[in-house]
């Protein structure tokens, strides 16, 4: 049958000490508690947040589409 | 009186297994149910899903405004 | 302690009969009664309305990223 | 014999209540009746307009180039 | 009843001593003398003339659409 | 179990006398016909072909990714 | 004085046989034959038309601002 | 004469508490204390610095272009 | 010797369980048992691929271009 | 009769010594030994390579597309 | 006390053998040694250096900003 | 042995009476005086600067790297 439903498109930043996937994995994760569907996310952006000249952490921006309810 | 209010920008994505046009007339009147004052939605994306070779859904990405209740 | 929390981008628009500036600021300050730990909104379009050939407002159109709450 | 004229090109919108394909065939067969030697439109934006939660236009944005006269 | 004409969309640069605010309005208010059905304007870019280490000049890039009569 | 292949995309242009949905499914049905796992094909450009003052084909441009043999 | 006039905004298509320099060229040496106070031309397109495999043609597509008589 | 030096490029962000056309000024008044021969300064993005729900300033970044001297 | 061959550019998608990094090097490594001259791969496109809540592919979309054979 | 064939769309990198005319011609002549119907090909590109503080070749990225066999 | 400081943009690029993370903190870091106040990195760009079909460094460029001293 | 230097990018813009190549040549070979290790430069944007209706400079805007000494 074909997907015939209407999505809605949300953007997340997330962050981590370590890497992007883990910055990109923590905003998923966190939105999959609340949000079905979820099947891709696409990057965005991604930065650093620097504090004395070291990094502090690593940025993803994604954009993740989930099940519209209306 | 000039229009003094603020908006929220939301992207919707909606499907069809005919058009494009009934794609995004989807998403759009899933939207209106709950969102008040649509004026405009812009196409921001179009694609095609596949399966075993034939086009089974046409998807389109909308921007839509809405007025932003805080 | 670096950052580790997920945020949200909502995407708003505001408008004045004066200047971008204080449509912006008209969206950011209406967000702020409901969205926390609000820090930088990046302009990404501008705009103004006409009616009789006159402009009766400026519309900015701004991302806001916030503390998401899952 | 290489084409060694100068062209113009110009925007237009169209609109239909039925689709894009009619919107932007409306804005280049008005063109037409005023510009010669038209041969490629490329759609730049295409959009819908919505009255009371119901698609009432569907706009298509095309840039045409023809003939300079100079 | 629907919109159903063709529109043409220019391109206009404005500019002011004090604002781009007034640089757009400049150039939007030229235009409606002889253009009709003025709606929106578009900020496609924003600069400034410089002369002897000052600003001189604000000046924005503005599209405007109006009703195209062929 | 994971996805881990290696997929290339190719980019497309169909042409059809009626409309870009066909247009778009003209390019990926002849596609298919020798490539296999085909499963989204994203517009990157929509145009129409005018001759004699008259719209005589619309064009989709599309990307399609594919499983890659090596 | 600073300046405080409205410019247009037009965009042209030069062709060549022999250099993208020569088609700019062309389109803004006939475009400076009945528009005024031209000063700066920025390129937004480069492609060859090509004919039995062989390119015969260079096209230089350009902006160019002047001032705007209303 | 034909200009024919070579110019580089650098890009500033201005901050100001009251409008961007002051946080670009401040910008591009600071630069040109150290480099000569200014002309024009892009407007490349805007943004606000957002502190308790206020806007405490506005920031443009501008690109610049002076004499290279090698 | 001046360099003055003929390039081709390909695009290929690589995804992996671990890393974006393991990901491009997936695609970009397969594609060397075939493609020659192979020397930078420029990342367009970062996603993941998300089940049940859970990321369980990131891929990387990356450009690369070698010698064309015609 | 309206053109309804499928179309491909490749992209490929030409080197001169000389010109960048040059290096999209040694491109397109080098394409068109295989491939037929070549119309236009539009620079996506364009770069110097430089050795020793000299420019040692010019090259153009060109997107082609051709007559698609399946 | 709301920031009105004037800060410069600079573009790196830094290289790792091992991931685009620390690409992008070598390159912060080597700034980190001349340049003050920085607090974002922004990355533009991520390639993947080749030789002999294998990935021998990983890039990411970089746009830092930084207290400008005039 | 990998490539682990930082490199730095700027911004040039060359000009000359007779081509963009030119243009591009002289900004290269100018900053080729002071920078050491340059490999590419793309160029960003090409524009022609008109003088009483005549082409009176080509320029060429060029990104650089070099190595980056901190």
């Amino acid at each position: 049958m074909p997907d015939s439903g209407v999505y809605r498109v949300t953007e997340l930043v997330g962050t981590s000490a370590n890497s992007w996937e883990e910055a990109a994995r923590n905003a998923i994760e966190t939105a999959a508690k609340s949000l079905r569907d979820l099947r891709i996310a696409e990057v965005t952006k991604a930065d650093c947040k620097i504090e004395n000249g070291k990094v502090v952490a690593y940025r993803a921006r994604v954009k993740l589409s989930f099940k519209y309810e209306g």
